[in-house]
This record gives structure tokens, sequence and C-alpha cells, in this order.
């Protein structure tokens, strides 16, 4: 079996690289700096198997009570995402909106509305033009191609810098079949999904059950493991689409490790363009009795300002990551504090609980790319939980994103 | 029953409001800038009652463990307190250099070692210069006088701009008696204690077991609903000393509330003068079923750091408000996301879940105080917890700190 993945430097065809599919972003009006805001992908089969997973926070987008609602049968023929405007906590009227845009891309595409997964980023608490949105489905409809992935993937940023995309092909025993995927996202990214909004899609042939299975465990290794700044959108939305377009049919576990990879992928990208960071910090850690306790122990380090600061600081303050590592409950995580080994960028910094090497060997100047190893000393598990410093600009977009 | 409580603006005599007790606050040498950095408090009687709550932080100072254990008898003749070295993470070294403090006190003093707590801020990881700080006892011993409170408050500092001190008189059916206090603490506030140091004294007649509830009830309602940039240090203390000296016996709950107003000045105090911060957050969370559930909502917005960049900026935004509200589980608190009320400094920008007055009619640029206002609508309990925006200030203090 060969795997060829694109150099996440170049823009890969995303959710187009797959057979079965066409895509398109266009502007529609809804953003006042008149850049892309509108994006199509559609699922041409022959299959039309969708998952998702959402947002666990309780707040939560009327586009994601409706898509809840559409991807409940493992049937979905389209998604259209918008950003200029999240559709959150603005009423009734609101939900009103989201079910009349997914009512127009199914006449659009012939479709039901109900097999029509919306998906909306921006500001929360604000109605979105609705006339402006619904003249838009008809240039998305009109833009859609085969080769309107990167369009796509561009019409859903918002803060995002840069657009993410990303795709492998596997030449396998049973045949050739793709993943592609493209996401935004570049704050607000914490677990329980971390991004805000993605589309993954395939060509292989899978069922819905598969696909969500699929889903799911890319999910919990790659957006769940990522925390920027700790702040869990209401809006956090991941879509696979199956078209089945190539013939092959994948073996379960090797199409959730390729779905997994292109998650992988986009999440790296969410990390490296997140608002105002300077550091993109990769927190492991070892040794751990529970993959759990790992990951709570890794995310008690990435929520912690100080730390963050430090980092930001080219300061490798390992007092900081010790004295966040012990807020975390003895039930949660096995450890003893004197036993703690901490590593930074290759530098043993922290032995035993103690100072060990000068923390004046740490280089953190000359790259983005920062790794924080922490050894518990109390059993076998690792995880590693991508992260951001804070930063001068993080303060400076969030202080004035909506005034 | 008269209660005088001094304005916070001036400086209080704070530990030497009560009678029987002597304070000093010396340079020592301990810090580079030549600044005070070495504090005593002795309790001269007739009684040597003490009580003291600590971090829960896993990760410790060897002061706190060793404090613990001085602490366990109820009787506590003296507070010994060096800014410009936390010594946590020194190995069993910095153990000694505790033990070597206490010592070096009980001798001056002419009191067991075993009634002495210590207390230690500044950098995590680094060696106490022994000998300095041992010469500064001596010199601290010889500074000591009934008008020395203020002088100790000073030598506590760390990153505070100001000291921060406290007292209550209270003139009652049993007797006139008092309680005064200090605290230092500017960054790391966060709950499960919010300061890093603080000594509270009275002389009032109580017993060690209503010292330590009245300590312990005085914390739950002050500092710990302070909760600045979450980040629990490892070395926070609290300590209440008794002498006794008035004669005066008040009844427990009396006795109670007097520690808590004076624990409730310091803890404003420190907010206050939180690291780098513009604005002084006080979140109510109104209407929950439990206390427990409305503490833990007004803690998910303490750190929401969007929320908190948002003020900075002088923006009422509501939506990261509800955002973070909704990351808190249901079993937790319970609430319906449609029913949300949030007022900012008296103006309802938010109604049912939805956007109700403009924001523009917010004002926050011209106050330090802001009130954030939040209705569960699933109960009768209130909460107020006091935090801090999210300013350039504190990333530059914070990456800048230890290099």
């Amino acid at each position: 079996m060969t795997i060829t993945a694109q150099d996440t430097a170049q823009l890969s065809p995303g959710v187009t690289a797959p057979l079965g599919f066409r895509a398109s972003g266009v502007t529609a009006g809804l953003k006042a700096s008149g850049r892309p805001d509108l994006a199509l992908v559609v699922n041409d089969g022959p299959l039309s198997v969708g998952a998702a997973v959402f947002t666990t926070n309780r707040v939560v987008g009327h586009p994601v009570t409706w898509s809840r609602q559409v991807v409940a049968d493992g049937v979905v023929n389209a998604v259209v995402l918008n950003s200029g405007g999240a559709n959150v906590c603005t009423g009734p009227e609101g939900f009103l909106d989201t079910h009349r845009t997914a009512e127009k891309v199914g006449e659009a595409l012939g479709v039901s509305p109900g097999d029509v997964v919306v998906g909306s980023t921006g500001l929360i608490g604000e109605r979105l033009p609705i006339e402006t949105l619904l003249s838009g489905v008809d240039l998305a409809t009109n833009a859609l191609s085969t080769t309107g992935g990167p369009a796509a993937a561009v019409a859903i940023m918002t803060t995002d810098t840069v657009p993410k995309t990303a795709d492998v092909t596997v030449d396998g025993d049973f045949g050739t079949w793709r993943v592609g995927g493209m996401a935004k996202g570049a704050g607000m990214l914490a677990p329980g999904l971390a991004t805000m909004l993605c589309v993954i899609t395939t060509d292989a042939v899978v069922d819905a059950a598969t696909a969500d299975a699929a889903l799911r465990a890319a999910t919990r290794q790659t957006f769940d493991r990522i925390d920027s700044d700790g702040c869990m959108s209401t809006s956090d939305t991941v879509v696979l689409l199956a078209s089945g377009a190539s013939g092959a049919t994948p073996d379960p576990e090797g199409f959730a490790a390729m779905v997994t990879a292109v998650a992988a992928q986009l999440a790296r990208q969410l990390v490296a363009d997140a608002e105002g960071a300077m550091h993109d910090i990769a927190i492991t850690v070892t040794g751990a009795q529970t993959q759990d306790g790992a990951l709570a122990v890794a995310r008690a380090i990435s929520r912690s300002n100080l730390f963050k600061a430090a980092i930001y600081g080219n300061d490798p303050n390992w007092g900081r990551i010790l004295a966040s590592v012990g807020t975390v409950p003895e039930h949660v995580a096995a450890f003893e504090p004197e036993l703690l080994d901490v590593s930074v960028n290759g530098v043993m910094v922290c032995r035993a609980g103690g100072a060990h090497e000068p923390r004046s060997l740490v280089d953190l100047a000359s790259q983005r790319e920062v790794h924080v190893l922490l050894d518990l000393h109390a059993g076998t598990e690792v995880v590693t939980l991508w992260t951001n410093d804070l930063t001068h600009a993080y303060v400076t977009e969030n202080s004035e994103y909506s005034t």
C-alpha cells in the first residue's frame, strides 16, 4: 500500500481530491470586507453517506441544531457553509434562517433539504442577512466544480490567514481511494472539538456506521488534541461525506487511519494559524498511568496563561509547567511531584522535580515549533496535545474583533 | 455593635492593628532591586492560637510543606515571610533552607521552631541565598514594632504595585476587639486559594477550632472567589493568628464575619492590583440551582481569554460570555440556553439567549470596575466572582518575568 500526502505548504485540492465531489466558494456579500464568504460541497455519489461530530458546548448555533438532525439518518448530499456570521443566539428567527438556507440548497441541487448540512461561522448574536445568503446559494451552485475545493476552503475563512486543505491517496489491495478535507478556525480552538468548521470527503465505499466510527476515532486523536486558547466554540462541526465513487472498499481500520491522517494535517494547520500565535507548542506527556490522565495533565499546561506568556517571551519556565501540572487532581492523574522530569526542545531543564540543565541552553527563538516533554513516571501511556503561546497579537486580535 | 473599617485607599496598620502583635519589614538582600524582602509577624499573646489554609496544588513549595506541620497543633508564635524566591522545586536542600529559617526565627524570638510558619514567594526552581536570609532574620527581629504592619506588607510584595493591608475594629457586647491583615499577590491568582501570602491577626479570645473554622469560612467566600488568571500557585498560604490580648471573646459567627470582612478587603485589593489588568470584573451569577453550579458558571466565564480580551477592548461581547457558560456540564449547573439573560454595567445586552439592548449603550471605558450579571433562571442561588481583563500589559509582564 502506497500513501501519498500533499505537502501542506501547497494548497491541496481538499474536498475535491476524492472522486464524486464538486465544490465552490463565492462572495455572497455577507462580509463587509467583500471577501468570499459562502462555500458549497456536493456529494454526487453514487453513495450519499454522511457522518458528523459537533461541539459539546450547551450553547450552540442554529446550524448545529439543524445539522444534528440532518446526519441522524447517515445520509448527507451537500454541505453549505458561510462565514460572516455564526447564527448563534439569534432566536427562533435564526433557526428559520438556517432552515431556509438548507431549503434553498435542496431546491438548487434537487435534493431533500433534510440531507443538507449547514455550517456558519463569525460573530455570535447577530442575524444573518438571509436574502443575501440565499442569493449566494445560486452563485455557489453555478460555480460548483470538481476542482472547487481550494475556493471552498477560502470562502470559510474568518480570522484565518491561510486556507487549510489536505488529502491522501491510498493505492491499496482493494483499489485506489482518496480522503480530502478542508477546515477553518483560528481562535476558540478547544476540546470537544477544536475546529469551527471542517468538511472531509472520501470516494471510498463505506457505510454510515463505518464513516461515523472513523470520524469519531479521527477527531478524538486530532481536533480534540489541539487547544489553542481554551475557548470552546458554539459552532464546531466536522462532517465526513462518502461518495463511493472510487469503487474501492477499504477495511474499516485502514479507512479510519486515513481519515485520521487528513484530520491530523488539518488540525496541525489550524494550530499553525492560531490567532496571533508566535509558537506552536507540542506538549507530550509520557509515563502516565492512563490516556485520560495524560490528556488532563497536557490540557492543564495548555491552559496556563503564565506558561503560554513565558513561551512567547522565549522563556522555558518549567516552574510554571509544574505549577499547572499540580492542579490536576490525584484521582485524575497519578504522579509524584518529586519524580517529574521536564524537557523543552530537548533540554532537560527539570529532573526529579528540581532544576537540572540550565534554561539558557534552550533555544526557543529560532523556530516556531516548541516541544515540551513531561515524564510523569507513573505508567506507560503517552499523549501529545498542541497549543499556542499567549501573545500581544492574540490580545490585540481578540480585543478588537467585534468593535 | 459598631464596626469601623479603614478606607482601603489609606494604608491600614494591617497585622499590627490588633493588640498583642509586633511586625517588621526589612531588606535582607534577596531581591536584586534592593527593595524590602523579609517580613516578620510575632504574636506576643497571651494566646498563641494559629490556623492556616494552603494551596490545593499538588506541587507545593517547601514552606507550605513545613507550615502545614506547624499549624497542625493550632499553636503559632510567629510568621516569617520572604519575597525574592518561592523555594519551590528546589530539592531536599530547599526544605532544609525552610527548616533553618524557622530555627533561626525560633532562636531569635525564644520560641519553638515548630511554632514558626514560613512563607516564601518569588520565582520557582531556584534556591534562596540562605545565609542572606538568615542574616535578614536578625534585622527583622531588631525592627519588630507594634506599628510595623505596613512595613511588613511592603516587604512581601513581588510584582505587586501597592502593599495590601486592612483591619476592622468591633466594639461589641463582649468588649472591643480587632482583626487586621496583609496580603500580597498580583498574579497566579486562582481558586483553591487566590492569594500567594496573607497573614490575618486578631486580639479576640478564640480557640484553635474557632480560628480554623472562621478562616476556612472566610477564604471560601473571599480568596476562593477571585480568579485573576486561572493559574493556581504552589505557595498560597493564609495564616490567622489570635493573641487574645483584647480580653474580648466574640461569638464564633461574629468572629467569622469579621475575619471574612478583612479577607474580603484584602481580596478586593489583590484584584485591583492584578498583573497588567485594566478592568476589575465582578461576575455575578443569579438564578442558579446550587451555589456550586453558580460558582462553576462564574469560573467558566472568568477563564475565557476571549471574554477577558473583549473587556480589555471595552467590548461587552455577551456572545463570548454565553459560549463560555455553555461549556459547563449539565450535571454541574442546570440552565436552558434560551433562558439566559446577561447585563453588563446595568445594560441587558442579552435577553432569553438572544440580543436585546444595543451593546453601544454599555460604558466600559470610563471606569475600572465592570459588573457582569448573568441570570440562569434555574433557581435562587447567587455567587459573585472577581476576575480581571486580559491585557497587553499582562502578556508583557508574564513573558518577561524570569528572563
